[in-house]
């Protein structure tokens, strides 16, 4: 399904991504990309570094965006199962986020995801199964 | 560490646990359990879900405190990874996670979380690994 | 489904399990159980200590047959995810396995594993998701 | 480390890589490759078709050389976690492993691989953790 930029513009403007500080900056044919710049209220304990929860939040949305992408009109997804390895402290933002299906089946998606820092170097990657289910969002395709 | 009822009151006043809407109830010997009253803003994109990623917000801090229990007074814990099954859609707050170490060496040690209903229905399972750092939290044991 | 004692009797006399060592003792009600005598050519590259992908494998079959402990007669399961931790070296055998399911959906069933010594030290650790398909296997029910 | 043809030739050379049907082809600079030509016993229950366990053992294998074509000659490494994603069913041998290391710090190292067949269709992905430890193997560097 074909996102546009109206879609993501609606899309950004939630409670969850406000809460944050997310903003899904693309999603078209399996591969999403978002940026965060975290509200200071996610850094903690660690002042300026934001919390890990945090950082599954972002990768696990940029992820279903990913797939999401790729799904027919009626279709939705969610998530089985997220593997994160933690690399290295998430400080100095904005934290770039990228995700990239490797596999559909019918039922099953199979996706990767990394977080970056400005200058490239990873702090994060993950690894996630979604289920494919039917389901419409509101907020796309009105 | 012996965590304090007054340690914990102090502990759950933070910024992030307002946010989430969490709080930790107890942290004694290698085990730690919390409770979730959802802030409405984290429950999305469907309404009175909590997002995957504040459930893997929710065990981490809870394993995190489940460490952070049994170690000497100058040492805390940061997560390595992260593994976490959704297994049932998380409705129906207030929503109550618990986690155990299952075993510690001298840098590592590995933890178990689940998060179930009232009704004693499990909703998401982890497992994660934390490395044991030289680092003194300011809000515990002044 | 239930598994009988000659069933897991013929079960157990198959070349992947006489390769590692493994014999599954039991199979029910959503739980299983199995013990690993390893062939010494799977202990390596520390002697004496089984590598770390058998006990994979045999953590993996011992979810799969807690699995297929409650499925119908004409249903079968397939691995989607494997998330493993290491926590001691598998050294002492055998080595004891037990399995148990935490929840069926219709299409999915999450799973737990662990590996002991005889000693009830907790060696490695693991969480798994499987995919209900239709198959029937030989060598059960004929 | 480096790790000479030589080095490789009497690694491949062991028990473990007998029984599986693995042979190691390249370790350099933190990247590994190895190809899985399956001795039959390793393929059950589904004929022609590795079993899931050894594909964690062929992936663990092929990233703990990854790992350790960057150490030092007096290290060695030892996986602490390990999260596969099993995407296609492994049939059509012989199967090709890729292993990367993302991230070292001092104690630890983050690692990606994956298993593809001949056509290039990705099978399992995994991501692992291990642990980087003073030990010396013998078969190398002698």
């Amino acid at each position: 399904m074909e996102i546009s930029r109206t879609d993501l513009q609606r899309l950004n403007d939630n409670p969850l991504y406000h809460t944050v500080g997310l903003r899904v900056e693309e999603a078209f044919d399996g591969k999403a990309r978002s940026c965060l710049t975290p509200n200071p209220n996610v850094c903690w304990p660690f002042p300026g570094q934001v919390h890990g929860g945090i950082l599954a939040t972002v990768m696990d949305t940029t992820m279903a965006w990913a797939v999401f992408s790729k799904l027919e009109e009626n279709l939705n997804c969610t998530t089985i199962n997220l593997d994160i390895q933690y690399i290295h402290p998430a400080k100095q933002p904005p934290l770039y986020c990228s995700a990239e299906t490797s596999q559909y089946t019918r039922r099953l998606c199979f996706v990767r995801s990394e977080i970056r820092n400005a200058d490239g170097q990873i702090l994060a990657a993950a690894q996630a199964t979604f289920r494919i289910i039917r389901a419409t969002l509101d907020f796309v395709s009105q």
